[in-house]
């Protein structure tokens, strides 16, 4: 008999005997292979703490217990044993379960999460919270070790050691986050002490014994013992330093060492952190080889962990398109160099990273510092490429400000994922960066039509004088050849694609495919639309959007960017500076609530921002046009 | 004679012997004082590090070698040293030399600083490059304790000793970055070890001895000996987990020392941590005994070092009213709970601080952890309030979003110094939130035209379920009175405070009291404008804009923000989304380009956002309107 199918939440979990437990473990794996491999998602993550989920449930007592999973990417077997099983093959889908803890989903989950490192931080705002309203709980924080080298958890600890309220962190090691871990501290979770630190150790220690009057005799002992003396620096120096107390490491996957340690735990009262060991993939053969391809991967055979073949070609992604103009333009210009933030398969820089190590930089989960580096390289004559998803950006917006485009330090911010990225939901939309970076003096910012632009844009923005994003969208190229010949795009110029007078269709990036499919189906309507290819949202073409705007008196604007502020505003700032009046603007993009998840064709029909709903929109504006005789008035021009 | 006006740069600096360089320190120190007692600047930290300064350019070759001021508010001496002797009375003055570094004022000024914690990170980019370029030069970064608290400086710390470029980072330890500096890492850096740490390296020394065949013997002598044990756990430590070597402390202010150490420490290679130990306001006994209040101050009388009282009275500064407004509301409400980010007195959260200490929280310069931390005490049921000058909000985009907004947690920002800030120039002018903020779905934006209306607004803010920003500008309120019974504003409501038909001004914030006088004005002239004050940057209301809009034809939007998404933007997005054309729309507000340093009222007059310049907009609207006899057609409303 099954157990999993019976484990409606924590209760049911706590009524199996502790030697039940490995055979639920067994069963969970099962079910997260099989469901991962036909729905694609965080697989390796999520099979690394199946015993770690088993004895927290076991142990605590959520939901009074919280328990919090940062980033989110590994709560699959939280989701099983608290409730989700039977919806659990909906995982990622339209209208499914989250593949993040998502607190409208189950009061079990009690913080959303998707991106990284937020769990200490939040989970000391909770217990704080907890004890000054004299409610009971406690809170544990499962944090893994490349989270741990993001600023905010820092903060986190640092404040949490110094305001010592009851916390519990999980440090979940496993030595690698997405990638390999980079950095100092990574480093010394290892234990791969450095001979220099272990050096002063000694001779620190050697002056101590000789002031204490023991003398030579018993340091030549010491110095004998030289692993034992380095042994002595462990990891939990580190924490305890911050007022933690440090508890491991633990092996992680050793249920009973588990249950019996958090029990223990669970009666501390102050910050504790527990070193928890684990293996990313554990339990499925092709994963624990390659955690890095399985850390977040597509529908693959369960059998052998290979991909699954797509039925038809798809053409390159707009990523792999970046990675190989990347690679190429820096071939011949050794200016060039790229950074990423703990990312270099997911934007493509991991052949650029291979090519060129020397000029390669991975930063670890450290979007700020990334930013702030890249404006150091460039004010010393390089040119800096930061790829990172439009999403994560936001965790550098402040550096973006004030460290690159407050003195116009030529870096290249290279925004993957800009729009709806589709199956990971709202954390991970890059809904929001043509708004919050347009406000940004000295920036200027670009979207590729198709893959192929995007090279030449690539190429612009390395040769402009001036910070520079490029912002393309998640997932494969519109299908169009190369150009071998790569070009300089005159900075602030859209262009024309296609030239009617009833209506204009003004699009930027992704936007501009559907955009012509769109005046298509209108022209076979009678209608007769022109397309604008805006391609830069910063400066916009203020010229070419004013004159198609008086020449159809009806504009519709198409982005993937929220509507506040973004693309379509800078089409209506740019009328209303030029003085142009009587123009009917309809604005189609992302609207103003977080998006969910859903396949991308899917999301765009619903949002109306696929060719049938710019169709229908120009449609309807060009009837409405019709009717009242509208006309645009060119006012004499004046400045912002 | 005098020795600093012949200190035209580093190389006289050498020339001196080193006999001199105290007479000098004192030169400067007295130079310090008398112009920022004119001025205002940052008087405590320029003081704390003058023999630092002095030795860093006694012994490192600038420009060649790259001396970086993380934050920036110490680096008057510099100023002084590096030949702008000449200048420093324009200090922080419309047109003079910046309060802070600044690439365009000297080739000295290697970065741009006033956000702190940037420098690590900088240092690390600008030595990489240097590397790989093959240039030679040194890099220096001088960081205080304080700004070693942010995310930012950990990520680079992480980042530079898995690099391990030659980087000399010198932390300026003066126990208080602008009050005194809280969290776990400052108790460690000021050597109050906890009992337990000293415990658990007893315990694992004591098992150490026992297995090198030591035996219980010596353990009794060491533990007789517990201070000089615990003198073994060092900040040094900490530094060199990092694979920083370790220097220090220095006595930072003893010439001889430091240039002898820096000697050295210029010639190792990797990276150097170099710990010194100054004291703020060193050298002015009034600012020694209050380093806090002399850490930014006003002009002052430097016998005493008394403010110099202004001669009117002010009304009291929006900062106050914040402060006693949320005090009051605190008493009434046991959720109500206060965070700052190391800026209690900047933002008026002191009398919080003493009177409710247990619901008080100052994380040190962290405003990532600040605001997810927030959102976690949301979370179980409180009501916290952020309170942040908006241009630091910039660090913690990403959380507002991620953490905040998403799920919608009642989290109330308060936004100190939105707009221009005057003296202290384009790092510290809030222009950016309203454009950045107004993207971010679930939250709701509002800007008082009074002090009073603070008030109310901060009221409102508190009642709300979820998200609010309320954004206030600095300096003085209006000189209103005060209402003494608080109102919930209705969400999303403006008020009209003047009717006219000839041109409608719709006005948010500290826009809302010129836009005012410029109505006057203009009604001498003929010309009836009706004067609207939004409240509500989002949502919008979109009823009264409609309708001022249709009536008069001609809009003139006010705000102290980017004109790039900001509220003016949000004007036209609500006309285009309502379908009404014919409306001449001009916007007031920050242009698209960094505002340099000036008085508040200096800026807004060039900037053409005072009421004079409301009213030549408007009157030039007007006339053109009457010219061209515009008609504003309203279109059926559609959803955006």
């Amino acid at each position: 008999m099954e157990l999993l199918p019976h484990i409606q939440g924590p209760d049911d979990l706590k009524r199996l005997s502790r030697e039940d437990l490995p055979r639920l473990a067994a069963e969970i794996r099962k079910v997260i292979i099989e469901t991962v491999a036909k729905t694609g998602g965080h697989l390796a993550p999520s099979l690394g703490v199946v015993e770690l989920t088993l004895a927290l449930h076991y142990v605590f007592e959520a939901p009074k217990d919280r328990i919090i999973w940062d980033v989110g990417h590994q709560a699959y077997a939280h989701k099983l044993v608290t409730g989700r099983y039977d919806r659990f093959h909906t995982l990622r889908q339209h209208g499914g379960i989250s593949g993040f803890p998502k607190r409208s989903e189950s009061p079990y989950d009690v913080l959303d999460t998707g991106h990284s490192s937020t769990s200490i931080s939040a989970a000391l705002g909770m217990t704080t919270a907890l004890d000054l309203s004299g409610q009971e709980g406690r809170v544990v924080a499962v944090i893994g070790d490349g989270s741990m080298t993001a600023g905010l958890a820092f903060e986190a600890l640092n404040n949490a050691g110094h305001l010592r309220k009851d916390l519990v962190v999980i440090l979940n090691d496993n030595e690698m986050s997405i990638s390999p871990n980079v950095g100092a501290l990574s480093s010394f979770l290892s234990r791969k002490l450095t001979g220099r630190l272990a050096t002063r150790f000694k001779r620190e220690m050697e002056s101590f014994l000789k002031k204490s009057g023991v003398g030579e005799q018993i340091w030549s002992v010491l110095k004998r013992s030289e692993d034992s003396l380095k042994s002595l620096l462990t990891p939990g120096m580190l924490f305890e330093a911050l007022q933690f107390e440090y508890v491991g490491p633990l092996p992680g996957h050793h249920l009973d060492t588990l249950i019996d340690t958090l029990d223990n735990v669970r009666n501390l009262e102050g910050p504790v952190l527990v070193h928890v060991l684990t293996k990313k993939g554990k339990g499925y053969p092709p994963a624990e080889k390659e955690p890095d391809r399985f850390h977040g991967i597509g529908p693959f055979d369960p059998a052998t962990g290979e991909p699954r073949r797509p039925e038809r070609p798809a053409p390159p992604t707009y990523t792999q398109i970046f990675s190989q103009t990347l690679l190429r333009l820096a071939m011949d210009d050794p200016r060039i160099v790229a950074i990423t933030a703990a990312m270099p398969a997911g934007t493509g820089l991991s052949a650029f990273a291979d090519a060129l190590p020397h000029r390669f930089f991975d930063v670890g989960i450290a979007e700020q510092h990334a930013v702030t580096f890249a404006a150091g390289l460039a004010m010393e004559g390089l040119r800096p490429v930061v790829a990172v998803y439009s999403t994560f950006l936001q965790r550098a917006y402040d550096q973006v400000v004030h460290d690159v485009c407050l003195t116009g330090q030529p870096v290249v911010f290279a925004l993957d994922r800009g729009g709806l990225v589709g199956d990971d939901g709202p954390t991970h939309h890059g809904a929001f960066d043509l708004s919050f970076l347009r406000a940004v003096p000295n920036l200027v910012i670009m979207a590729p039509k198709d893959e192929n632009e995007l090279q030449h844009m690539l190429y612009t923005a390395l040769n402009h004088p001036g910070p520079v994003a490029v912002r393309y969208p998640r997932g494969a190229g519109v299908g169009v050849s190369l150009d071998w010949r790569l070009e300089a795009l005159p900075v602030g110029r859209g262009e024309v694609l296609r030239e009617g007078n009833d209506v204009a269709i003004v699009a930027i990036g992704s936007g501009v495919a559907p955009a012509l499919e769109a005046a298509e189906a209108l022209a076979a309507e009678g209608i007769e639309a022109t397309v604008v290819n805006a391609r830069f949202a910063k400066p916009i073409d203020a010229d070419l959007v004013t004159e198609a705007a008086r020449r159809t008196g009806r504009v519709v604007t198409v982005e993937e960017n929220a509507l506040a502020g973004g693309f379509g505003t800078a089409v209506l700032e740019c009328l209303a500076d030029r003085g142009l009046t009587g123009v009917r603007v309809r604005r189609l993009g992302l609207p103003d609530r977080f998006v969910e998840q859903g396949a991308q064709a899917t999301l765009r029909r619903e949002l109306g921002i696929d060719a049938e709903g710019i169709r229908a929109a120009a449609e309807a504006l060009a009837a409405e046009g019709r009717r009242t005789g509208a006309a645009a008035r060119l006012r004499p021009v004046r400045s912002g």
